[in-house]
């Protein structure tokens, strides 16, 4: 084995040994289940799995493979920043300049560990997708947002228990991106919800 | 919305609650760092980061696109089955038509929570990986062998302390399978296992 595919490989694992850590990164949502808090890495998985299943949502201009990688690196940051809940009140200062500088920080840092090719395409689609502004982003970020959602109907309310959350909260900060991306797709959650909101 | 479009959405939130499941099935293999033992989804989604960054290890007939999906469909069988460790008796004994059958009852019944097309695209998809013919499945394969050696490595030792393990069971079990989807990866790899090995 030459000295530069050694190199290449030590990079490329200390990436993936690294990305480890998402395992560990706790997430406000529970498990359908109610029986613990779930974490960033098995999100990760479960978007991965929302995007091949719920593929006939997205639109003509989807491409579903890009989706799904960009699912898989979206939470990576969160190893140095954790996750924001969306219902508390720092959730709503999510877009706030300091977590936006944090969380490219983190980026700079966890890409960075990867070979140069590598560390700039991951980058590029990390970039991309918190743009929220090309089909792929709007339709992985409308996955991710009603993920959680799903959780909180099978688990009894969930973090919109905890956070005392109104229909119309629910609306404004899920609802909306939902429908950008899968409009049938927020139309039917949203009937579900009704029965929990009343 | 008309009740087909709401009938195939119900069936496609039936799986995708279903699989949250896999959340909770632990495997033998901890995390890198020791804290616990992993579960099949997060290491579904480790998996589908491995094929991301090791792409450049596929053969010229590999569809990366391809071997995401599959890893991130390929333990879904455990929700109902478990996971079979390696290291362990029984692990040796995973190809027994027992096991097979129990699994391919599991895949019955999970797949089949699905819409009928994308349970026959789906299913089909675990039945190439389970077959470990095409070169698809094969290089999934050897991921999903590789990515507890590094926790392992990781970890101090892991599976292979608690199993008794030696370099040439470890050759056997594991590294003829990693290799035959990425022999270079298995070279790299299995020089860093010898430090453990002695």
């Amino acid at each position: 084995m030459t000295g530069t595919e050694a190199d290449r490989l030590e990079a490329q694992f200390a990436f993936l040994n690294e990305a480890d850590r998402l395992k560990s990164v706790l997430r406000a949502t529970t498990l359908c289940d109610g029986s613990r808090r779930e974490n960033s890495g098995e999100h990760s998985w479960h978007l991965g799995l929302y995007a091949l299943v719920l593929a006939d949502h997205a639109g003509p201009d989807v491409d579903i493979n890009r989706v799904i990688k960009m699912l898989l690196i979206h939470d990576l940051v969160e190893i140095d920043v954790g996750d924001v809940p969306i219902h508390s009140a720092n959730g709503q200062a999510h877009a706030s300049h300091d977590t936006q500088a944090a969380e490219a920080r983190a980026a700079d840092r966890i890409f960075g560990l990867l070979p140069n090719d590598l560390a700039r395409d991951l980058r590029a689609l990390w970039d991309e997708f918190e743009a929220a502004e090309t089909p792929d982003a709007v339709f992985a970020k409308s996955l991710d947002r009603v993920q959680p959602v799903l959780a909180n109907l099978m688990s009894g309310g969930g973090t919109w228990v905890t956070y005392n959350v109104t229909a119309e909260q629910l609306e404004t900060r899920v609802g909306s991106k939902i429908a950008r991306g899968a409009p049938r797709l927020w139309t039917w959650v949203r009937a579900k919800t009704q029965a929990f909101f009343g």
